[in-house]
């Protein structure tokens, strides 16, 4: 429960736009509506953010944190690297849904603003490095052959979970994410020593 | 050269269209722009197409073909099973401009009809197919070794590439896409004989 009525308006903001990027896109989603579906008025709004780009980085950065701070949840527990990506790529998600952050790709409002488009970019880049560095403790560990390239090996397993939200949109079905993660998993297997 | 005029007009109206689509969506794309940029009038147009999701079905699978065609030039090459998917992969693309199919998951109005998603499932279908049936080929020949799953890895070889012009998108460079695409024919290598 927030006891801060300051935060809390500017966290209902936050969580309208979110709700209204996912649902409508950057172009869809005006600052009337963002104030109308979190019950503040315009003035509260624009006492808190500049305006719709303003709100839209904070919604497109929390969105981006809580990833991030999700997947460290799979890659910081117990298990061989390999354990740990396996239980990252197979976690519970909605897969029809698609990734919030990736999704924003497609949108070319967000992609045109570098202020907006950054923390997308900024997302993948810690997700690749973060997971380069579970590859690199497991070959280190000696958990995995020499020649694997951590780095490489990271931005295809980031690559496979954008391009399995795909294949599963486009069959209307969760199956291709779902191969497509064995995939990559059975690749991953005979790697290790 | 067409010679046929009644065919140049089909296929004008097709291109448009499939101009259109990529630039705007389904939703942006109108019967009447579809017209202006083919220089077709109204009555021709109806006198080829029922309207526009006839049209857009047209556009649809003829950009299908087209990938699949190309890809199989790659597929039926010389080379290894590995070598002729890296030639696959490592093609000449338009990396930031994305994958004409892939995008059509993004579009909502596209999705939500039946008869128009139908083409971008099956053009996924056909090229998870025809690459598992080069890895299962290269396995047959002892190229690769009898542990790769050619249904899985096919999968995952195609979500690589659509999760790639994710990343390239995010990052404005193609770098992270090549460096997916590195990173799964580092871990194929590692699958040969």
């Amino acid at each position: 429960m927030y006891t801060d009525s300051v935060t809390y308006t500017a966290d209902r903001l936050i969580e309208s736009t979110r709700e209204l990027l996912w649902e409508r896109g950057y172009v869809g989603t005006s600052p009337k509506a963002i104030q109308q579906r979190a019950g503040v008025g315009q003035g509260s709004m624009y006492h808190h953010f500049d305006g719709k780009p303003d709100l839209a980085l904070a919604a497109i950065s929390r969105t981006a944190e809580e990833m991030l701070a999700a997947a460290e949840g799979q890659f910081t527990a117990p298990g061989t690297s390999v354990e740990r990506i396996a239980a990252y790529l197979r976690r519970e998600r909605d897969v029809l849904k698609g990734c919030p952050i990736g999704r924003l790709t497609q949108d070319p409002d967000v992609m045109a603003d570098p202020v907006l488009r950054r923390p997308v970019e900024q997302t993948f880049t810690a997700m690749r490095g973060r997971l380069a560095e579970v590859l690199a403790e497991g070959r280190d560990r000696g958990e995995l052959t020499d020649t694997l390239d951590p780095a490489a090996t990271a931005s295809t397993i980031v690559a496979v979970l954008q391009g399995g939200y795909v294949l599963a949109r486009a069959a209307d079905s969760t199956a291709p994410f779902d191969q497509a993660v064995d995939g990559v998993l059975g690749l991953l297997a005979a790697q290790t020593r």
